[in-house]
């Protein structure tokens, strides 16, 4: 029983890890309104979700809502602070400090959800040796010596297209655990126990231009 | 016959228009390296993506391949590239130049994918008054006559979670068709001639922190 349920909490569907965040959202919305309690219901209207979907995205949580009061709010809010990993640090190196990746060290918003970015990589002599938002600049030959002494798990990629396997490929030699990729590209990995995970924010450009072009040819 | 070839390119699927940018890139890296013909099973082979699949979203785009020769490299990119908007400018305005708002403006990767963002909003009077590489920041008071003089459909939100609708409602009444919105919160809109596109970098972080905390307790 007690192991099923741990399996059923590793197991968690991705659809879920991704709706707990805009819970997460807008319980803290609440907190900082100093409101005490919240429904699903509540939630599920003021966020279009369907509320036996909350109920149920919720249930993976140790956090038990009272019949007719909801959820206490502050409690809500640090489970699932906990729950996501925001709380725990986890440290991150990245590689390809260009325009993108100078753009996420310069973010401060990640450390709030639980990344800290320990140290940048890149090719560039222009910019190896320097900091930026007190994140040391390295070469990119340096990786794993670094990656280790710095005990990061997370490799972000924010080099270009033709660069982003040749990145990975190094990253998983240096014993990174977890890529999350920002190129276009479709990263390959041998070792099974790596994670990968794609945020293609240019690819919802792709979408938003469709759909936009659409409207705009509906209303004309 | 061709009403009902529009409509459906019209209503590409969204899963479509996501894995298009990802041919693209392949097929940019190929052109840069010179190749000159790739065909579906190569992309397919490379992206690990079913080639069934990749020949029906490619079947969307007016160019066609030859037998056992496949696509022309140089072709299909810029049929991807116009099919996509990719080429054409679009113009957008920002509201909240925060950490990952000003990180924005300075993504020049944004405007490699036809997103020209023109003029960023804010209420902080120390940055108001500013340019940040030469885009000029504005009170978002100005919101509405500054959006109509430079020609701005797409508004993308980067403020805090409790100003997300607020600031969506301002962008909508001043004339705003497309809000990309990179806050957690699920933003409501009455008008149905507006399209939404969420891109939460954040929620991508608790699902990697999840895999990847299965990962290592299975490989303890």
């Amino acid at each position: 029983m007690s192991d099923n349920h741990n399996l059923a909490k590793e197991l968690l569907p991705e659809p879920t890890l991704r709706r707990l965040p805009w819970y997460l959202a807008y319980v803290s919305l609440l907190k900082s309104k100093e409101v005490e309690y919240v429904s699903s219901t509540q939630i599920a209207k003021e966020l279009n979700v369907d509320a036996s979907q909350i109920a149920k995205d919720l249930s993976f949580l140790s956090v038990k809502g009272k019949t007719r009061i909801g959820y206490k709010v502050d409690l809500l809010e640090r489970e699932l602070q906990n729950f996501l990993g925001f709380k725990k640090g986890h440290n991150a190196v990245i590689v390809g400090v260009g325009s993108l990746g100078a753009a996420l060290i310069q973010d401060s918003g990640l450390s709030h959800y639980g990344l800290n970015i320990v140290a940048g990589f890149d090719v560039n002599p222009e910019i190896i040796g320097q900091e930026m938002c007190n994140v040391p600049i390295y070469d990119i030959s340096e990786l794993e010596k670094k990656r280790k002494k710095l005990r990061a798990e997370i490799g972000i990629i924010t080099v270009p297209v033709e660069s982003a396997q040749d990145v990975a490929d190094l990253m998983i030699a240096s014993g990174i655990k977890a890529l999350w990729n920002f190129t276009p590209f479709r990263i390959r990995v041998a070792a099974e126990d790596v994670v990968i995970q794609n945020t293609s924010i240019y690819s919802h450009l792709a979408v938003m231009y469709n759909r936009l072009g659409v409207k705009l040819r509906q209303t004309q």
